[in-house]
């Protein structure tokens, strides 16, 4: 079964690059020698394992991009623990079906028991689709499937209607009523500086800013900071 | 040669659906006894029907939603002109492809002249692909490829950051710059209340409130509320 930490943002207003749930990630990650980083939701890879390097130095566990990797399917079948971070989803997912990494990626956190941690994207990516991601589709994958290792859909960054706004635009909300006018999975819609912790079949809501459950055929449903969603991993 | 007016967004505040332009609406389609609406970016389409109408009634241009038609290809055939409306980009697109109206309407608007009007996800239907869109995936549509009766990519409800936003979602302005990181053809980000006319070959931005446009390795172009964009139509 997979253990998964699954964050709505690395950045959380003022805290610095992943720091607000830096205990949590010491604890995922406990016992792994290496994590293996997934930068491709990014354009500059290099870069972006500094910045992820730097935020795990705190923690002592190194990180090792596997853009590196001459062979990055093999990059992840040795992996001891793995971090997707964000950006843009349709990039990641395009580059991991492109490298044919999607079911290497799945079997290791499925079948292998690796803990995998996604931030934004890489959290989106954790669902059955990305059908519920925010990000423009600047690229074409081959398909919306993702690794559907949670059988509900995720969508990072949830914000709440702001009542004085004269843009026209749907708000957050909205648009995933119409995810649900067309689709029959849950919406787990987490606020930055929220995250959900699965291990053995459950799922927790973490963090300070709770989160909002969108059903079809059901009012939305705020979500206290502590809740216990096991009852969506069936 | 293609004759359009593709509007930024239906409603803007704090008018009526589509007050805003209904001026430019009344002369693009002047002399047509009937427009043919599509309705598929929504999922209610006899109410959305219901909306189009009302707001074209002061116009004196009565409105038939495809969506009645035995045949949506006939009617596409036998329109003298064609409005899309907004909504939900991929659906509007999947639908299109589903029916195997897209190459009909292209052929429609591009060869036999017919003017075409979109609204927002019907705006970005009108450019090469829909990757400059703001919706949510909540459908896999076949393709990313659009009509193509413009050689830019559009991005309408474009929304200029918020400099006390403490949310970490991108900026749409940085969502652009991701698009360019991975394409060639510049974008056109319209605000409410900006459309554009397409005539003759030329291309005028109307409307009160401006645009940006986006080019690979240019900075961000603010343009005023009458400026000419022909030189993008090469």
């Amino acid at each position: 079964m997979p253990r998964l930490l699954l964050v709505s943002s690395s950045r959380v207003h003022p805290t610095s690059f992943l720091e607000h749930c830096r205990d949590a990630i010491t604890e995922h990650f406990s016992g792994c020698a290496e994590v293996a980083f997934i930068p491709y939701a990014l354009a500059d890879h290099d870069h972006y394992e500094s910045i992820v390097q730097a935020a795990f130095a705190p923690i002592g566990i190194p990180i090792r991009s596997i853009h590196h990797a001459a062979n990055p399917v093999s990059a992840i079948e040795s992996a001891q623990g793995i971090f997707t971070g964000g950006g843009n989803t349709f990039r990641l997912l395009k580059t991991l079906y492109d490298l044919k990494l999607m079911k290497r990626l799945r079997d290791q956190v499925q079948r292998a028991d690796i803990p995998y941690m996604g931030s934004s994207a890489g959290t989106n990516l954790a669902g059955p689709t990305i059908r519920t991601t925010n990000d423009m589709p600047i690229v074409e994958p081959p398909s919306f499937e993702a690794l559907n290792l949670v059988p509900f859909q995720i969508n990072p960054h949830y914000q709440d209607a702001d009542p004085d706004s004269t843009h026209q635009g749907e708000t957050r909300a909205q648009r995933l009523e119409e995810y649900l006018e067309e689709n029959e999975s849950p919406v787990v819609a987490i606020r930055e500086g929220s995250w959900l912790q699965v291990e053995n079949g459950c799922c927790q809501l973490c963090g300070t800013t709770g989160m909002v459950l969108f059903r079809r055929g059901q009012p939305a449903q705020e979500m206290g900071p502590s809740a216990d969603l096991s009852f969506l991993m069936d």
